[in-house]
C-alpha cells in the first residue's frame, strides 16, 4: 500500500473542558455549527487534543459533510427521506408521521463524533463542515455537549 | 443563528480507566446497557470527562436511541431489515442468511461511540438509552470495551 | 440481563500524540489500515488509552469490519451502492455521477471513530479490521488524523 505517516507530535493532556451548546433548528435541514465549535475551542484556550461532540436527542444527529455547495445538503436530506420514508407503516406513530423516520435517520447518522484540534484550530478538511441534522419537520431546541481533552495555549 | 454556549467547566484529566463488559444478547433486538455503563462510571469514581464504548464484533453494534416506547426499537430493527434484507443475493452467504445483513447493519450503525460524563453521571438526554444492537438471529456473547478519561471524585 | 464487568484498570493519562496518515486509495473499495494504526501506536510508545481516527474528507469514510472473507467487503460496497445509487436524480451532479452517492455513503458510515488500546496493542476483536472506505470511482489521496490519549510504555 502506498501510504505515509507524518512525524508524531506529543503533548501532556492538561485539561478536560465541558460546555453545552443550545441551538434552535429550522426544522428538517442541516445547520452549520462549525463556527460554534471553533468558538468553544478558542474560549477553552485549547492547543492540541480532541474535540468531542454529543447530541442529547434521539431525532436529531451530528454530521460532518461538504460545506461548499448547498445542493449537497438538499440531496443528503432527500437521501435520508428515501432510506426512512414517512409512509413505511411504522408501529410507533403517536408522535406524528415524521417522528419514527427521525429516529431511524438519527440511528443511521449518529449522535457522537470527534474532531482533532491541532495548534488551536479544528483540523477538519478543507471541504468539511460540522452540522446538526434536524430530522423533525418543525424547529426544535437542540443541546450538544462539547468537550475538549488536550493541552492548553 | 439562534444559539447559546454555556459557561465552560474545566478539570485536570487524572485517569484513563478501562474494563470489558460481556453481555449475552437475545438474538436480533436492542438490549439496554445504560445501567451497566452507569455502574462502570460509579466503580471508576469518575467525575467529569468522557465515556468511550467499543463493540469488539462485526455483526453487532452500539446505538443511542429512545428509551420510552418499546415500539421504537421494533421499528428500528425492521428499518434495518429493510435497508439490509436477507434475500439480497449476497456473495458472502456461508455463515447463514442473517450474517451478511448483520455486517451491513453494523457498518451503518457503528461500533464506537462516546457519552459525556458530568458531575459523576452520564450526560445523556432525558429520552436517550445506550443499546447493544444484536444483528444476528441467534443469541451471542458480546464484548464491549468501556473506557473513561477525565477527573475523579 | 446476563452480563459481567471485568475488573477496572486505571492509569494516568500522560500523553496526547497526533500524526497524519496519507493513503492512496484504489477507487471504490475498502482498504485495510489496521497495520498503519498499529504502527502509529508503536511509534508513540502507547500503553493504555484510546486511539482516535478522523477522515479529513467528505466522500471517503472509516469503517471497522470483518477482515477474514474478502467477499464481505464486496457485499458492503454493493450494499452502499443500493442505498445511494448513482441514478437517483441528485440535484448536486456537477462533480460526476459518483460524487453525490459518495457523500451519502460517507454520511451513513462516518468520518470519526475510536479504538481502545490495551497494554500497547489495539483491542479490536479477532475478526475486526480498520478500513478506509473510498466511495469515489477513481483513486484518491486521503488524509486521516491519528491521535492517542493515554499512558506510555
Amino acid at each position: 500500500m502506498n501510504d505515509q505517516l507524518s512525524p508524531i507530535i506529543s503533548f501532556a493532556p492538561e485539561t478536560i473542558a465541558t460546555a453545552t451548546l443550545a441551538v434552535e433548528t429550522n426544522g428538517q435541514t442541516l445547520t452549520d455549527i462549525t463556527r460554534e465549535a471553533t468558538r468553544f475551542i478558542k474560549q477553552t484556550g485549547a492547543k492540541d487534543g480532541v474535540l468531542f461532540m454529543f447530541m442529547r436527542h434521539t431525532s436529531a444527529s451530528l454530521v460532518i459533510q461538504e460545506n461548499a455547495d448547498p445542493d449537497v445538503r438538499t440531496d443528503l436530506v432527500s437521501a435520508l427521506d428515501r432510506l426512512a420514508p414517512a409512509n413505511a407503516h411504522w408501529v410507533h406513530d403517536v408522535e406524528g408521521p415524521d417522528d419514527m423516520p427521525a429516529h431511524v435517520k438519527t440511528m443511521l447518522t449518529g449522535v457522537s463524533l470527534h474532531v482533532p484540534v491541532i495548534a488551536g484550530a479544528l483540523a477538519v478538511g478543507v471541504w468539511q463542515g460540522i452540522y446538526i441534522a434536524e430530522h423533525r419537520a418543525r424547529p426544535h431546541r437542540r443541546e450538544i455537549v462539547l468537550q475538549f481533552i488536550g493541552s492548553r495555549q
